[in-house]
């Protein structure tokens, strides 16, 4: 199984990371770290990783996945990698994305009727698109699949290796990372906290 | 706050990600990523990250956290490295490990006496040092804080701003990560699962 994810400066680490841990346990897969250009990219608090390929290099996959994070906002205005996002779509069994990475399959125009999700803080933005913003931790439709922010993307990976596999894969890859979250607080969904903590995080 | 988190060859991703997409959150904050030499580490499968630091550029940190996987059992025997922990956490306020860089501590002397934990693959070698191996999802004990394995992280990493910041603060880092898991199933324990499941990763 090819695995293309797309990095770009400014992506959100733990979008990318989070579901690399999980679906880089597929059998005979391999993942292929993709930018515009070949060379390391800087997430928004230091942290580089290398994109072995450019957009040039590939040009199919069976899985796309489209991180979020900062950097989403300039990227929606970069036609060429909005092309390549389509371009990649056209050849792939799965297209998916982690929290804002959604805006991007929303501006490739593959979202459009869909029921989707993304990060709490952008669903507002995705809502310009013709598209279904429904309030699920991942989102399933079609060969799409979003999930909302950030730590998301773990659960939807599980959730992909389940069908893309079978569920006792999924299940040995959660026990191998010892996926058994048990935050100290329980406040990771705007619907769990006060609305002071929401406005002060959308400001 | 100075955070120095360690890089070597076959280490886990998500032992580094997870608690740097929280940690690096934390107000004036930098985070430095700290390599035997200063160069790209890659992880297990293929995943690439920018050491920009070798062990001689970081003699100091606030913060000194070192990550695990199946690279470490090299490292066990790096003395030199080794060294450099046990130089670090002289000048650390709190030094911390993620699933078996619990066993790098131990091997700096660093966890003598003290409650701790690791990956639960890992227990058993861990057990062979002087240490009281818990059964937790991480382990505060003194300065030292370990986690359970890979994705354990993030829970310690959000407990830790807890108490280096406050519980506030961790709230919002654990909203605007939209931190809400959900896995598609509840097996990322070895208490949760069929004993077959076990025997399987470990061999």
């Amino acid at each position: 199984m090819k695995i293309a994810i797309l990095l770009f400066n400014n992506f959100t680490a733990l979008d990318v990371v989070g579901p690399y841990e999980v679906l880089s346990r597929l059998p005979d897969t391999k993942i292929y770290f993709v930018g515009p250009d070949k060379k390391d990219y800087e997430d928004s608090y230091g942290l580089k990783m290398l994109a072995e390929y450019s957009i040039n290099d590939i040009s199919e996959a069976d899985v796309l996945l489209i991180p979020g994070g900062y950097g989403v906002d300039d990227i929606l205005k970069n036609t060429e990698i909005i092309e390549w996002i389509k371009k990649i779509d056209r050849t792939s069994k799965w297209t998916v994305s982690v929290c804002s990475g959604a805006l991007l399959l929303a501006e490739a125009g593959l979202l459009i009727d869909k029921k989707c999700t993304t990060h709490w803080k952008r669903k507002d933005q995705l809502r310009n698109y013709k598209v279904d913003v429904i309030n699920e931790r991942y989102v399933h439709d079609g060969k799409i699949i979003t999930s909302a922010g950030v730590s998301a993307g773990i659960d939807m990976a599980l959730y992909m290796v389940s069908i893309i596999e079978n569920e006792q894969a999924a299940k040995m890859i959660q026990l191998s990372i010892e996926y058994d979250p048990n935050p100290p607080f329980d406040c990771g969904s705007p619907d769990k906290v006060p609305q002071e903590m929401i406005d002060k995080l959308k400001k």
